[in-house]
């Protein structure tokens, strides 16, 4: 059976390559979104059964709005996956890279490959929204001394040649994706949470907390704090655990009751960190 | 005496009013940059006094590859200043609101303001790379039915007229910049610091740490943690402190040197948060 995946963004985006390898299928459907919020509303009105949206990423760090529309649309997290980002410089068929005199991409991506473009100075970098749809734009106006910088599927999908391969400056570079559903569902051989809280701004109450989870023998593996809007001094965390027991979720949800009114279990997941 | 000071962006972007808001003057001399780094160049090599950059917003979280760059050329904060941001939507003189077919900005403040837009489907919503730019270039090419969402300073500066004010969805959204300098300077009257510190990945080490910034009758304000390049199952985490008495300080960077051989004090300052 064919799953059905609301990913953003358009065919040969990073988001399309991570569905594939989640999912274990090349011919994946996907329903392409614009937003993150146009995603979460698919899945939330059961119009797709399936979310798949990047939460942070090792350089820049997590994506805080994508963690509010979980709060917000109560999705539920069933899934992770970690994926390097390998950029790739993309041109047509025949192009060589002293033809190029422009390379469009995100923002982000030409950051992560600047060291690539230092010594070729004669190449303008130019910002797009859309590292995939730099390359269908090359494709569709078969614009020539331009390149792209985008994933491998993206040189497949849109025909176009890859002039170089992985020209990012940090071979560390991943993204981690949650895949998302409206319900709860039972994860088999789960071995990982995320929850989210908030906490007064109380000297030591963090401490404490992070003391139950260490009594509890569970392996922190994320924290971030955030403010609050309409509550100065208030903060949310979000907090990523390994476990080994089920029966220490449960501990954890009594003890977390004590410590913070407002929590919530994103999810809990088979952990997709192979590193 | 006029300050000199790097700042990301042209002359209307908000980082140039949160460098007027900081220093205290309207004639402020900036020096705009296209990318972070290039501020971060500029202030590592002696030819700009100050640079002021964002290095989180309270809607999308931590500028990680800015905190990237601080530990990377080892600069020093000195001052920090968080600003509400309030996202105008303007058009040339004469435009209104029914006029507009489109309106143009940058990602974050899109979405930031798509509450706003929400009943006004006849207007197309365009991402661009910077709020500044679609204002200049709106006055530049005397482009009518097209709005930007901007700085009041941008109205300012490109002669445009607010269409309405503070259109943005959320009214606690600030961004919060640090102010940095070479070398480390003695700030009047510090009560808060910035530190960066690496731990392995071992049970119970975060929580030890927190138990000690709170022994100290230290304040904490924010905490995140970041994956290391090349280093799978370390972390780096970066802390936010309030405290009363340098003697805090000095206990705290003794104690520090037990938990992590990896620590760095990004700089003592002055709080900025008002709220």
């Amino acid at each position: 059976m064919k799953e059905k995946v609301a990913i953003q963004g358009v065919g040969g985006s990073y988001h399309h390559q991570a569905a594939i390898e989640y999912f274990g299928d090349p011919n994946i459907q996907i329903v392409p979104c614009d937003t993150f919020k146009e995603l979460v509303e698919f899945v939330s009105s059961d119009e797709v059964p399936f979310g798949l949206m990047a939460i942070e990423n090792s350089i820049a760090g997590s994506i805080l709005p994508n963690y509010g529309l979980l709060h917000r649309y109560e999705l539920k997290v069933i899934g992770e996956i970690y994926m390097p980002i390998h950029h790739h410089l993309l041109a047509l068929p025949g192009q060589k890279l002293e033809d190029l005199h422009q390379v469009r991409s995100h923002y982000m991506a030409l950051l992560q490959c600047d060291q690539f473009f230092e010594d070729k100075k004669y190449i303008k970098l130019v910002e797009e929204v859309d590292t995939a749809k730099v390359a269908q734009q090359i494709q569709q106006e078969n614009l020539m001394g331009v390149g792209a910088i985008a994933s491998k599927i993206c040189a497949d999908i849109y025909g176009l040649n890859i002039l170089s391969d992985a020209i990012q400056n940090n071979a560390d570079n991943f993204t981690r994706f949650f895949v998302v559903q409206k319900e709860t569902a039972h994860v088999e051989a789960a071995n990982k949470a995320s929850i989210r809280f908030e906490l007064d701004h109380q000297k030591g109450s963090l401490a404490r907390f992070l003391t139950v989870i260490w009594e509890l023998g569970m392996d922190l593996t994320k924290i971030q704090s955030a403010p609050i809007a309409n509550k100065p001094w208030a903060y949310a965390f979000f907090v990523d655990l390994l476990f080994e027991d089920p029966f220490q979720i449960k501990s954890l949800d009594q003890k977390l009751k004590e410590f913070s009114q407002d929590f919530q279990w994103l999810g809990t997941y088979k952990n997709g960190n192979q590193s």
